[in-house]
């Protein structure tokens, strides 16, 4: 029998495969596999949409850097993200967790300090999960549930051409985040040194360690009435992301590399790493910043929304997938983001 | 600080406390913590219920002797028994897996045939779920979502005094099933024999490869109309079980040894482990029956589903939890239940 490695198809290859035979048979599902979330109709005023993430330690988070307050927190965040990428309202989370025994009751309670703090923040209620141990380390599995207004959900599928392409807030601090982290574990694993220098990086540390979903986006646009044609959340850095919802809606883009934000603490530290920020932004990944399309008369309300910037429209899907630098040059974008199974 | 070893407060410890402090503040949410399922309301005519499950390598299961097409075929099972454990009809699926670099595309296509299987069967649907890469071995996280007609779904809490005690099928099969595999798999890594002897033991083999989730009990109960006061699935065994149900409904039990139904087969096989079949059957766990309880005005009625056994009935809660034998002896039922953490 033929063995082919998860290392040659890599996490989205294996999803399509895996997920292919499966069709639906109840009129309650009304999304699938394929978006930031599955949409559920269980009554005739809202949606229900429904995601989860699974975290593995030494894999999503190393708990050399990453505190286990700062983790749960963390991991409930990066559900909440894909929630409010279908615009839709957080309002209940389950969280299991499979723990060796190298861990105590107390750092449980660190985890779950954490885990009660983004619940507190964002109005979402802990309703249930499983415990478990496990032969090494830590996994955690999350599933958010939220609400949407009846057909308001947003998926990756509705960007047509001419449509405006916008990103709250700013890319690549995460990344830069998590180099500051690593090179600091390095230096404690080769000298031993207790004193990390972590000082002038709270930036940067703050995106990587303690994200936050984006609600005030989603408010802001139900404020100004926008509902944008697609929106996903940028997990994997926005190359990745962009093709995504291309693909989905069978569009092309032209994104103009100056229009990506970068804040002025990322570009300094990707400075000093010698790494071009444009590259953290568009491959680093793990900034849950809203990408979302909006149809372009909508121009002038998306201006007014604050922390949203446009980077650029959808084009047809024949004229590609397009970065425009500086210099006008057209580079076709490639998705550099995270192959879990190349560990 | 403190640090208290996992193993010293047990899986349901662990639970309480970490959930402690959490209280819930949306409207959708009716239940939280500490049923089978969460229950959430988001429109008039239906609730929504949502169970959770972690099936971690080595702690829930050994691939050493369980085929990845039945893995995939129970993982689903077991959070469908919770489901029908609410009295409610599992709609949707979502399912996450962490696998290490051992695991080939070809494998993981077997656990979703079983997967795929298990969702025909009972006509769910696969909705969404995450991949990754892990260190060691396969985790595998399993969400459920069902619905159940409004306010019919059944708690672990409402048992009154005189209520019967019900059991569907027979229990004790599937730990007896273990037994066989965890004999042949001894003989194997003692000799290296790759011919287990399993022939004859189909019926407890099957019980613990390929348990079934009684849709049919939930479904004839809804024929007679009857609405079970509290109601569990068998996960842990039937003695961890009752004493779910007596203390979330603050009242006691009183189980007739001679009435806990156990297949013949498995009593031959307990009968060659020199195992007491009851013993099997109280503590053995993995049965995936339901236990549920019902009015006593009900019992015409519930003699006539098929299927289904009253075992005993509630008391208050001050006469205890106790197991009545042959010889008119009373028990005191603790929890011999398996605890996750002692691994």
């Amino acid at each position: 029998m033929t063995q082919t490695a998860l290392s040659e198809i890599g996490e989205f290859g294996l999803i399509d495969r895996l997920t292919k035979g499966f069709t639906t048979v109840n009129q309650s599902t009304k999304l699938g596999v394929g978006d930031d979330c599955a949409i559920m109709s269980y009554g005739d005023k809202v949606d229900i949409v429904i995601t989860t993430d699974l975290l593995v330690e030494g894999i999503h988070f190393d708990l050399m850097y990453c505190p286990l307050k700062h983790l749960g927190y963390k991991a409930v965040m990066v559900n909440l993200s894909d929630i409010y990428a279908m615009n839709g309202t957080p309002k209940q989370i389950t969280v299991s967790i499979a723990v060796s025994a190298k861990f105590s009751v107390e750092a449980l309670d660190q985890l779950y300090e954490g885990i009660s703090l983004a619940c507190k923040k964002h109005s979402v209620d802990l309703i249930g999960g499983d415990t478990s141990s496990s032969i090494t380390g830590m996994t955690i599995s999350i599933t958010a549930i939220g609400e949407v207004e009846k057909d308001m959900a947003v998926k990756r599928s509705g960007a047509k051409p001419n449509d405006l392409i916008c990103i709250s807030g700013d890319l690549g601090g995460a990344y830069m985040g998590l180099q500051i982290l690593e090179r600091e574990k390095h230096v404690f694993t080769k000298t031993g040194s207790q004193s990390p220098k972590l000082q002038g990086y709270d930036y940067v540390l703050e995106k990587q360690l303690k994200p936050e979903a984006r609600k005030d986006i989603i408010e802001r646009l139900t404020k100004y009435n926008i509902k944008p044609t697609s929106m996903i959340d940028i997990s994997d850095g926005l190359s990745s992301e962009l093709l995504h919802i291309c693909r989905r809606s069978s569009v092309g883009c032209k994104v103009y590399s100056d229009k990506i934000p970068v804040n002025k603490n990322t570009e300094k530290v990707a400075t000093e790493f010698n790494i071009d920020p444009l590259t953290a932004a568009l491959n680093g990944g793990e900034d849950y910043e809203l990408l979302f399309t909006v149809d372009i008369n909508d121009f002038h309300k998306i201006s007014m929304v604050s922390d949203v910037c446009i980077i650029g429209n959808i084009t047809t899907s024949n004229e590609g997938e397009n970065l425009i630098t500086k210099q006008g040059e057209k580079i076709k974008i490639i998705a550099q983001g995270w192959n879990g199974f190349s560990h």
